[in-house]
C-alpha cells in the first residue's frame, strides 16, 4: 500500500524530491537513535571540562576530538597549528560592596590583569553607555571603578540582539574608563535573567592606556550594586589574580570525508574547541563541536559518499582572539582550497530554528527552496544574515557563510559562566542540530550552491 | 523619520495591519518585562507544591489563583464546583529485581490499588504490546507480573506522537494483564531518556477483572529489568501503599474581561490546575494556568478593551478524570453559553512553535492569514490538529478548539515525574508563550473566525 502511494505520488514530486525526502529523514532517524555526539559531548565536559585555549584540558581535548575521528573512519584526519594566547584564572574572585558590606559574586574578565594582592577598593560610579561615561570624564571617573550596568535588552525576541546591544561595555568598558583614570571596571553579567552567576567573556585594553582590572558581576548583584549607589555614595572592593603567559601552540582539529565527485571543493562544518574556564563549554561550544563531528559521523554510518569533500573543523581559540578561524582562512589561501561553504555552530545545542546565511541573494533562493525539505524538522527561519565567527575570516566570493540557529531563549542562561555544563544541554536537542547541520550539508552537496 | 516610514508604509500596509502588528510588538513587550506570571509559577509550585485533585494542595491552589484573578481587577470571577475523584499515594514504593538484588526506582501509577502490606513477588514476563500479551495468554501470564517494556519511538519529531504510540500500556496495562490472571502490572516510563526517574500517569481498571496494582518504573529500570529477563527467568518484588477515597467537591476557576461589542461570545484560554503528585506540576500545566492568567492580565496592562469576552478558566481534575473539563461544558451548555473560541495550553511552558486547530477549513485559512503577524514571534506551526484535553468537551459547530504548541523537545523528560519542577522552565519561554496566545487572541477577538 505504501509503495503503490509512492509510486502514484512520483510524477509529481520526482524521483529525487522524494529520495532528498527520505534521505533527510533517515539522517534524523539515525541522529536520534544512533549518534553518539551526547557521549562526546559529556566526554568532553564531564572527564576533560573546560578547554580555555592554551590550558592541559584544551590540549586533552585536541588528541581526544583526532582519536575520535580517526575511530570514525573519516578519509583524513590532521592537526592544523594555531599560536594561542595563553590567559589564566589564578584564584577565585573576592569582592563586596564595602558601603553595605554585601558580599558581591564575580570573576575576572578574560584577558584582564590581576588587582594588586591587596585588592583594590574605590568609589563605583554607575553608567548605562559611553556617552554616559564621556560627559563624566576625568574629572568624575579618576580614581574610581566605573560600573557599567546597561542590561541586555529583554524585548528582543532572538537573544542575541540583546547581546550585540549590550556586549561592548563587556569588551571595551575597561578601555574607556581607563581613559578617564577609572582605577578598575566592573560590568553587568551579559544575562538577560536575574541570578547569582558572574559571566566572564573577552575584553580588550587600549595601548594607549593604562590596563585596569576588569571584571564581571552577576545580575543580581548588579541590581544590588546599583540600588546602593541611587541610595548613597558607594565604595566597592574586589581582588582577583590571572595573568597572561606567552602565547603556546594548540591546534585546529579537522576531519574529511573526500569528495567523490568533486575532492577539490569543500563543505566545512565547523564548531570551537576552546572555551571559557567557568563552566564545561557545553553549550559554547562543545555543542556545536560534537554536532559537526556528527555530520561526517551520519554521513559515514548512512554510507552516503558526498560528492564534494565534507570536512568537520574544530577551531581553536575563538573566544579570546580567534587564532583558529584565522589560521584556517589562512591555510585554506595558501593551499588553493575552495571552499563552497561552510556552516559553524556556535549558538548552542538548543532546539533547530533554521540558518543564517551570508551569501548573494540567489544563494539565498536556492537554499530557501528546499524549505519544504526542512520545515517538518522545526527549520523554518531561513533568512539573510551572520554565520559565525570562526568561519569570518573565509569571507571571500563565492564562499557561502551559514550559521546555525537553534532557539535562542535559553543561551545566555548559561553562556561563559559556571552554568554552562553538560546538564544544561538535552540529548534530543543537541543530535536534532546535527541532524538538521547534515541535512544542509547534504542538499549543499546534491545540488551545489 | 519613523513617522515618515509608517506614514510612506500606509497605503501598502493599510491601518489596522501596522495596528495589529504594533499590538501584538507590545503584548510581547509586556510579557517580557512586566508580566508576573514566572513568579506566579514559582509560588504554585514552590509555596503549595504538587496539587493532585482532591488534595490540600488543590484546594490551596484554587484560592489562591482566585485571589490572583481578582486582585488583576478582572470583571468577574469566579469558582465552578466540580465533583473530583481522590487517589492518593501513601507511601514511597519499593522495588528490585529480586533474582539480581538490583533496586528499581517505581511508583504506583495514578488510580492504582495498593499491593498488600507485604508486598507482592512473582516472576516478571516481559511484553511489548497487548497483541504479544494476547500470544502468551492465560497460561503464561497467570500468576505473573507483566512489564509493559515498548519505548516511547524517538524517531518522532514531535514527541506527543511518541507519547500517543505509547501511553497505551500505561493507561490499559493492568486492565489487559488482569484479564489473563496477572498479579499485577509495571510499566516503563514514559519518557524519552534513559535516566532514574519513575512518571506516573492515569490508568483505567475493567470492571470485567481483577484490580491489579500497577505502577511505572524509570527507564533506566526498564532497560535493568530487560536485561536480567534476557537472561534468565526473573522474579520481581514491588510494594506500595495508596488508595481511593470518595469523591470531593472541588473547582474551576474562572476569571473574565467582558465584551464591549459581543459580550455574550466568548474566548476562553486555559490550562489545568490540578498536576500530579510527584514533582510540582511546573511545566504540566502550572505553566499553562499562569499563561492563560497572564493573557487576561496583559489585556489589562495594555488597556485593550476586548470586543468578545475573553475568560481564564483554571480546569481542575485533568490528569486522572477530566472532570473540570466535562463541567465546564456542560454548565456552558446548560447557560447556553456562546463559545467563539476555546484555546488550551497543556503542552509545557517552553518556547513558542505555533497553534494546532480543531476546526473546519475556513478558519484554519483564516488564523494562516495572520501568520505573518506571528511569525516573527516564532509561531511558523499553524495547522490543522487536535487542542487539549479540558476543551474537548466543549466541540461543537461554530465553536474552535486551539492547541497552543511550544516547542516539545523537553516535554517528557519532566512529564508526571519529580523532575516537573520549578526550576525546569525558563522564564523566557514562559512568557512568549503567554504573549503568543495572547497575541491569537487578540487577533480572534479583532476579526472573529
Amino acid at each position: 500500500m505504501k509503495k503503490l502511494l509512492i509510486f502514484l505520488l512520483l510524477p509529481a514530486l520526482g524521483y529525487s524530491q522524494l529520495n532528498d525526502s527520505s534521505t533527510i529523514s533517515n539522517i534524523y532517524k539515525t541522529a536520534l537513535t544512533k549518534s553518539d555526539c551526547y557521549e562526546t559531548l559529556r566526554y568532553l565536559c564531564k572527564s576533560i571540562g573546560p578547554r580555555l585555549s592554551g590550558s592541559e584540558n584544551a590540549d586533552k581535548s585536541v588528541i581526544y576530538l583526532e582519536e575520535k575521528m580517526k575511530s570514525y573512519g573519516f578519509d583524513r584526519v590532521y592537526l592544523q597549528e594555531v599560536k594561542v594566547p595563553v590567559w589564566r584564572r589564578l584564584d577565585d574572585a573576592k569582592a563586596e560592596i564595602s558601603t553595605t558590606k554585601q558580599a558581591v559574586n564575580i570573576c575576572a574578565l578574560g584577558g584582564s590583569v590581576a588587582t594588586s594582592a591587596k585588592g583594590i577598593k574605590a568609589e563605583v560610579i554607575e553608567v548605562q553607555n559611553f556617552d554616559e561615561l564621556d560627559k563624566l570624564g576625568e574629572q568624575k571617573i579618576k580614581g574610581k571603578i566605573v560600573f557599567y550596568n546597561r542590561p541586555m535588552e529583554a524585548t528582543h525576541i532572538e537573544t542575541f540582539h540583546a547581546y550585540g546591544g549590550a556586549v561592548n561595555q563587556r569588551g571595551s568598558g575597561a578601555a574607556k574608563a581607563a581613559k578617564y583614570g577609572a582605577v578598575a571596571c566592573i560590568v553587568r553579567s551579559m544575562n538577560l535573567r536575574i541570578d547569582e552567576f558572574p559571566h566572564t567573556g573577552a575584553m580588550r585594553y587600549d595601548h594607549n592606556y593604562p590596563r585596569i582590572p576588569a571584571a564581571a558581576i552577576s545580575t543580581r548583584d548588579a541590581e544590588l550594586l546599583s540600588a546602593s549607589i541611587k541610595k548613597q555614595s558607594t565604595t566597592f572592593f574586589m581582588k582577583f589574580n590571572c595573568d597572561t603567559l606567552p602565547d603556546k601552540i594548540s591546534y585546529n582539529v579537522i576531519g574529511e570525508i573526500k569528495g567523490s565527485v568533486y575532492p577539490e571543493k569543500i563543505i566545512t562544518v565547523g564548531g570551537h574547541l576552546d572555551s571559557w574556564d567557568l563552566g564545561e563549554g557545553a553549550h559554547d561550544d562543545g555543542a556545536g563541536c560534537v554536532q559537526s563531528l556528527e555530520v561526517l559521523h551520519l554521513f559515514k554510518t548512512l554510507g552516503i559518499r558526498p560528492k564534494h569533500t565534507i570536512r568537520a573543523v574544530m577551531f581553536m581559540n575563538e573566544e579570546n582572539g580567534l587564532r583558529g578561524g584565522y589560521k584556517y582562512a589562512e591555510e585554506a589561501k595558501r593551499l588553493k582550497e575552495q571552499h563552497l561553504a561552510a556552516i559553524e555552530t556556535d549558538a548552542g545545542g538548543f532546539t533547530p530554528r533554521g540558518f543564517s546565511i551570508d551569501a548573494p541573494a540567489n544563494v539565498i533562493s536556492k537554499i530557501k527552496s528546499w524549505e519544504y525539505l526542512l520545515k517538518p524538522y522545526g527549520l523554518h527561519d531561513i533568512a539573510k544574515g551572520g554565520s559565525g565567527a570562526d568561519i569570518g575570516p573565509l569571507k571571500a566570493p563565492g564562499i557561502s557563510l551559514i550559521g546555525y540557529r537553534p532557539d535562542s531563549q535559553r543561551y545566555f542562561d548559561v553562556h561563559h559562566a559556571s552554568t554552562d555544563v553538560f546538564e544544561a544541554v538535552n540529548k534530543r536537542e543537541l543530535e536534532l542540530g546535527a541532524a538538521s547541520i547534515a541535512a544542509l550539508v547534504y542538499l549543499i552537496d546534491q545540488y551545489g550552491l
